[in-house]
């Protein structure tokens, strides 16, 4: 195991940034066309390390869907460049100037928006994700630390050498983009730890991972990412409509963090509606785990069980969905509050008086009224790239866009001012 | 000692939470007023408890400084009650549509500013906090939980005891102001811990405090109010306003975190400026530290001493002023970058391209061009009152209004909208 030393990285990352953020953004742009060309170049070398990889994975037993993600071919590289290149499009957000004022003792006082400094990304499985924070991080202004997961760390490292020749072609240091080459679980908690030089730390990955970060970091955590999220089902509302909108939720995706789990049936259309449901998503391929009410109404149903203590409170990321029988309104709020994590909730409703009391009294990043919690994305609220979903509230909510990697600072021009 | 169960008060104010996040400015505006009276009606009592305290603490023998911040009289209680109405006066941040849009498959996306929801705020001496925060707090429609200094204990519960008849007077749940109601060190740690309830953690303290919540808290910590702050005078500013701003800096209120600590001076002009700079500022009960070459020029000066290692890593707090001869911009910004808080910088100077690079290069909460530092303050900045002054990037950096206290959701509104 090579020795990292993470506070010279971190002590190189926080050089790096002053660097990073006096660049024009022409100068960034060029650096991330770079960082596109060279990804497409160095492709072979970025797919033999994979294939290493994705061996040593097999090798493990690892589940053919996490060797999935792992995965990179000719196309998904093709795709990655690209997204580089989609990012080099997009406006930069720093240097703009938030707000502007004379105040009346004649000082001039503004807001700029400028870079965070020095991120800490930390994720799992996807090599992707490398390139794409890459990319966001220098679109930004600022450095970035890397820590991939082990499943990934040669094709990581493939991709951040790559990262490096295009820095060097256009004349940026090196420590921009660093990656942490080891799989030593000791070093995420040091980088966590690393609060001289770490800015914000971002970790994309479950539960788990959410948690270490949020217990042991000196360094403010964006959490995100898990969705355990309901679409309430009123008796107004159009219910052909709203078999679609669950179809949707449910099995476009089913393994992202913006599906639903939990459909939450007004008691008074259960009767018609949730049979019509199961009918609906069954040959999709969806399982339920109904509460008793429902269960009631479903029994004999294949593929309906009884939910078990817990379901209610699980982010399924499968062809799960879990059904309850609520009275309406009020519960369907209760239950919310005490079970969802804040992500995407959803109501489907004709009556305006619920659908205002919904948006205003529940409490999640993404209210939804007659639309599927898949819209809970930054490309689809055009956001321009995603850097996370952001489930905590301080900072960012939400869909995080590239601003969300910026901060701002005050700035006071006076003629010799003195306070009085 | 009471048994005080956190879990308890962490779900009350939850609950509370969702009936203030609920209520117009209007009911908001008279509940702040119900404080503001109620505060004025029991001054007697408050004062009672509070000259306990402050007997308590001169027997504990507090120093004079502390006794004199924990000291409550009619005047100091009139202006509470008068500060609580200028909160009631401010604009409501909460319901803003901070943005809305119709995206281009007809979903309507818009983003609305909603309370965070439980504040946790932990403070010292100052029994007025107790009230300004719960203001600020019922303003943006959060519920807080109080946890003051022991040396105020009896003075916040009286005062938190007026609170709750002002709540109770506009049928509001007392919950949504609670105060820890113990000295025991640690229910601070048990709050910090309390994620399942509390939004954000407001530290208003030293350092101490600061580093035990940016270790403990597994909830979003405003870091602030730390400032080791400089003023760097170039050869080309105007010498006589240096003096002027300088002096406004350090002597006007030495205590504060927007004080400066150290005077940086271009080795150009040390030689005429520092002498000026110690005969105007002696006579005013200022002392200096300062480096090797300053101490050459200041040599046999009275209450000039030689800086001590870490004497540029001290924040003052008092009439003491480091004093350090620099080369030029690299030098001082280069200084300011290994010492500096990111709190309030400044540059003195004629020169409009060194101008410009401190302002682009710095980087700190606040940067001032021909300005004192201690304009860095939410009722300066016109924010109308001011929560704190953070120093970290996330979130809210430099004075904080009561925006600061609020975070948004989106709202999605569609027709059966489903994602393709």
């Amino acid at each position: 195991m090579t020795t990292i030393d993470l506070q010279a990285m971190g002590k190189a990352a926080k050089a790096a940034s002053y660097r990073l953020a006096a660049l024009s953004s022409q100068e960034k742009t060029a650096a991330l066309l770079a960082v596109a060309a060279q990804v497409e170049a160095g492709a072979e070398a970025v797919l033999a390390a994979n294939a290493q990889d994705v061996a040593d994975g097999r090798a493990r037993g690892l589940s053919e869907a996490l060797l999935d993600r792992l995965l990179l071919t000719p196309q998904r590289i093709d795709k990655l460049a690209a997204a580089v290149r989609h990012v080099a499009a997009l406006p930069d957000p720093v240097g703009m100037e938030i707000e502007g004022r004379v105040l009346p003792n004649g000082l001039r006082l503004s807001r700029r928006r400028v870079p965070l400094g020095v991120l800490g990304v930390i994720y799992e499985a996807r090599p992707n994700v490398t390139v794409d924070i890459a990319a966001l991080a220098l679109k930004t202004g600022n450095a970035v630390i890397l820590r991939g997961g082990s499943e990934t760390l040669r094709s990581n490292r493939a991709l951040v050498h790559l990262i490096h020749r295009a820095l060097e072609e256009v004349g940026l240091p090196s420590a921009a983009v660093q990656l942490i080459d080891s799989p030593d679980r000791a070093l995420v908690r040091q980088l966590l730890r690393l609060d001289t030089y770490v800015d914000m730390i971002i970790p994309r990955g479950g539960a788990k991972l959410q948690r270490l970060c949020q217990e042991e970091s000196t360094i403010p955590v964006i959490l995100g990412g898990i969705g355990i999220n309901h679409i309430y089902v009123e008796t107004s509302a159009d219910l052909e409509g709203a078999l679609r909108v669950i179809e949707n939720a449910k099995v476009q995706r089913p393994s992202v963090c913006n599906a639903v789990d939990t459909v939450l049936v007004e008691s008074a259309v259960a009767k018609t509606f949730l049979p019509q449901l199961v009918a609906r998503l069954r040959p999709l391929g969806v399982e339920f785990r109904a509460d008793a009410e429902a269960m009631a109404i479903l029994a004999g149903e294949a593929g309906v069980l009884p939910a078990e203590a817990g379901d209610f409170d699980r982010e399924w990321l499968s062809l799960v969905l879990g059904l309850k029988v609520v009275s309406g309104l009020d519960e369907a709020i209760a239950h919310i509050r005490a079970h969802g994590t804040g992500h995407s909730e959803a109501i489907l409703t004709n009556d305006l008086a619920h659908a205002t009391r919904f948006v205003d009294e529940v409490d999640a990043a993404a209210v939804f009224v007659n639309a599927s919690t898949r819209f809970n994305d930054g490309g689809q609220f055009g956001l321009g790239a995603e850097v996370a979903i952001s489930t905590q509230k301080l900072h960012a909510r939400g869909p995080m866009g590239p601003e969300a990697l910026t901060t701002y600072k005050w700035i006071v021009q006076g003629k010799m001012h003195v306070r009085v």
